[in-house]
């Protein structure tokens, strides 16, 4: 593991002062109880990753943050450059290490890498290698749609405005183009807005509305056709989701859950499980309710296609 | 300006959501004071720069923010980046221009770039453009070795097993390899630790630390050797270095000040000014006075070496 | 004013040490500018202003905090209870005095005391001398029913075990008795919960609904039987909505503002002014908007006549 | 317990929305860890342990909060005014019971109460009642000196016009008259203050700081007189001693532990044991050690006097 030198390593008498400065009060140690101790670990130090890390960090929602990449150097590089920082942060405890066995014991993975293809592997090996965790369905959570529905807030209310954080509004299904705006159930400050809207007769605005989901769909891509990849909005949606989770906060955000069973969204042929993106009540015990969100029937049919076309690439992999 | 398009652009009509979904108090525009309102400008958005600016946002430090660059697209696209979080974050206004007057008004401005070189032009008309920035000396500041402070706390702190906010230990001189170490006033926790070590008589100890300087000194190069470049803990620095003087914390901070007149450093040949890392304590008014720590005369020695260096080159580029 | 003994009431020394263990930078003052720092007064520290002050203290929402009340001893008192905590908080100056001009140059005044009546003063003048602020009424601001608004979200969000920050919900109209609920406007995670109920055909759960909205108008009462008075909440309050103003939040808040004009609310015989709680977007101009939530024709109905007994009330004020 | 009135109480229709709303993604109930989950209570939920409790509360210490009190309104009214903040707060679970068991399974318990004594009871039975908790001494620490470090180090801090966060300065010993003022640890931005007199040759102002240790043993006294009790700065204290322990911060606070063993301090006759304020490094384990700061021979005479004071008393106890 990659870790600063302990003292024993910086001299032969490295010892002497860490022993003679503190009397310890006892000399069997402290229960080694962790309960109450929270441990994060981010799987890949590359710029999603690390903007991750570091804004649990800045947030300071973790007691022990533990990193994992395959590339030794860099990996290195970026626990030092959190280290340094120990006198401006409360004390988090910082690791980092090319073998998984440093996540043990973690309270909360955060995965921003998958598992390559292998020379020879077929696409289904690599499928199956991504997704078998042998966790319960509700302890694996995809990021899913809770950036590009922060996007779609910060549209909104910029057009209006207001606060971001006044504004609800959901994207839901796939993270991309085929994603769907849930438009009916837009509120701000718990206001709907469409049907405020069709009681107001302003009708042009729905428009507006529509190009703004058009400018969240395009958003990842352009920001990296600009800057090259996308980091700090994604770094805080991922510590927004852990603060959720761990802190048991019961709070309503849109992450890929298992799907089947929702919103008329059926197995595929064979039974074929698909995941996509839906309000879902998140907390310690990780994605713990579907929330009942009301959508016109043209919302659930675009939802229902998301799925379809998923179980249908699903099916390919398989054969 | 690189901003999101307004309401009226988006569509015809655009105005009549937002004319509608509220009614003004009053016709007449809210009193545009703004005292109390906090905005700092960072320029360069490069890993420092936005790692700072990162920090500053998630800390909310600011109620306005803006980010000045010569690349266009790179910086539109970190701005974008960070606006995405809205939904995540309290309400914080971000700008971004290639022109330096979006920061007008700033309470802090943070230069993470120097002028560059022109073709044809002399060192010393570059060192100058760099320099004139017609505020008296108090309210320029470098973040000098505040980093290198960080590392060394970290170091002995992890040496100890304590927190490294329990340390006070401080680096001063030039940023670099010829950094002075202050040993002799080094205390944990309010314990001196070097008078400490000779009350115990361990005297070995003190190699252990001669080596913790090393590696602090070592530290940006490895760090850079390992990544790339460094950014998050240089990015926790400025953000702690905001902090104090813009909430006017009146804290102890090892900065860069015009250092003539302290601990004996004179004015160089031809009354030149020297710059250098001291302890100062910094508020809303800037770097407000220099602290007088104790230095035995080889610290205060090598402080005066490092200002003749730094005054000869200086000579050398007026030339 | 109660300040602690400055240095040189400390003894004929007390300067000595102040003076030599910082050197200035310069000998002028730093620049006084004050923008960009924040003051905020709390007038009455009884056990609501206290609860005020301390929560405002606790999530550092002001560089300057002064504290006015008539009762001398207990003013120094909280003063210094304030203060001794200072190892523990960021460096925020306190200051208290039983004469007014303690509150000059402040970007908040949070009133928690009236003027009282005095011996032979009808009235009519006691509630003049209460009113006339000077102040344009976008910049006085009734506490109004944001935290009946709070306890409203509590309770249901407790009904429906999600997290109280997830649930929109307005009280509206005057603080007590004939407050009125926004029940068509309710939504959790941005579903509107009555349409919900009716879509589902859930019809007895409204009944649920109405025994929440008299919980909420009982909880005042139910507290102050129970420990005497309210502090908490209403402490956590005011710091919420300090938070909205000063930092420029753009919030939707349900407070109280001049309601003529609103809703059909029309002004009174002789074009009396009447004062409501209704959702307000707030912001450093104070209440900048009234946001148009949709409203029953019974809800609307209630809140005129709530208008017209008070303006009733006032009318009888003036004879 | 007190607890808001669940959903099924409220009436017959009372679980429909809250089953309807959401769907469980499964039918079994999440894995009910308590991992990462942590649980705080208060006992007594007097003026000093209601300003623990929401300072605790407003720096989103715990997951959950538990107060026990033997005076049932008060005990409740206290509860729900806490409760009713939940829209201002990240979700924290408040309960409250008269009866200990509701403690069960907390990380921390902070005792604002002791045993009372009961009618004919002795006062050595009194002793042991509030003595004997059956935890490792480790484990039971009392909050000693931290307060009157914290008033200590404000006075030092408002003498020198810097952040009380760049003092370090202990009293230690007994809470109360005979308490220690470590002069010779007293250190500034690490610049250790006694010898820098010295060397400066500034005699008279350790007069000043005479009468400041002076101020700090009158200050309970003094707010008392004033106000009637001490609280708020009680609370921060306590806040920051589980901030400590909780998030294993390995801090170094002076609090009181078994002393027997440090400084010289003796079994008293018969081996008695005394609790005396030093300054001891905290974490999850509870108090690890204790640090060996330097005192002169004075400071630690009258640290053995204080021990032996106490001894005598408890001797006296127990016959």
């Amino acid at each position: 593991m990659h870790k600063v030198p302990s003292a024993s390593s910086l001299g032969p008498g490295g010892l002497d002062l860490t022993q003679s400065f503190f009397t310890p009060i006892q000399n069997t140690a402290p229960p080694s109880s962790t309960k109450g101790h929270t441990k994060i670990s981010v799987i890949g130090v590359g710029n999603v990753g690390m903007a991750i890390a570091q804004t649990i960090l800045t947030q300071d929602l973790a007691d022990e943050l533990a990193l994992v990449d395959a590339v030794k150097d860099k990996l290195r590089g970026e626990m030092l450059d959190l280290q340094h920082a120990a006198a401006f942060l409360p004390l988090t405890k910082i690791l980092s290490s090319t073998d998984y066995t440093v996540t043990a014991g973690s309270d909360l993975c955060i995965v921003t890498a998958g598992a390559r293809q292998n020379p020879g592997e077929s696409r289904l090996n690599l499928l199956q290698r991504n997704k078998l965790s042998g966790f319960p369905s509700n302890r694996v959570i995809g990021s899913g749609t809770n950036l590009d529905s922060s996007r779609f807030r910060f549209l909104i209310a910029d057009h209006l405005d207001v606060n971001a954080q006044d504004v609800q509004a959901y994207i839901v299904g796939e993270h991309g183009d085929s994603s769907v705006a849930l438009w009916s159930s837009i509120s701000v400050g718990g206001v709907p807005v469409v049907s405020y809207l069709e009681k107001q007769q302003i009708p042009c605005e729905k428009e507006t509305l529509e190009r703004i989901h058009k400018e969240v769909v395009g958003s990842a891509y352009e920001v990296i056709r600009l800057k090259g990849y996308t980091s700090w909005a994604i770094g805080y949606s991922a510590a927004n989701l852990a603060f959720s989770i761990l802190r048991n906060q019961r709070k309503i955000h849109p992450v890929t859950v298992l799907a089947n069973g929702f919103y008329g969204i059926g197995p595929g042929a064979g039974g074929g499980e698909v995941f996509l993106s839906l309000p879902a009540l998140l907390g310690r015990g990780g994605a713990l309710a579907v929330t009942n969100v009301h959508m016109t029937e043209e919302e659930a049919q675009r939802l229902r296609d998301s799925a379809k076309t998923l179980l249908e690439l699903q099916r390919q992999l398989e054969i």
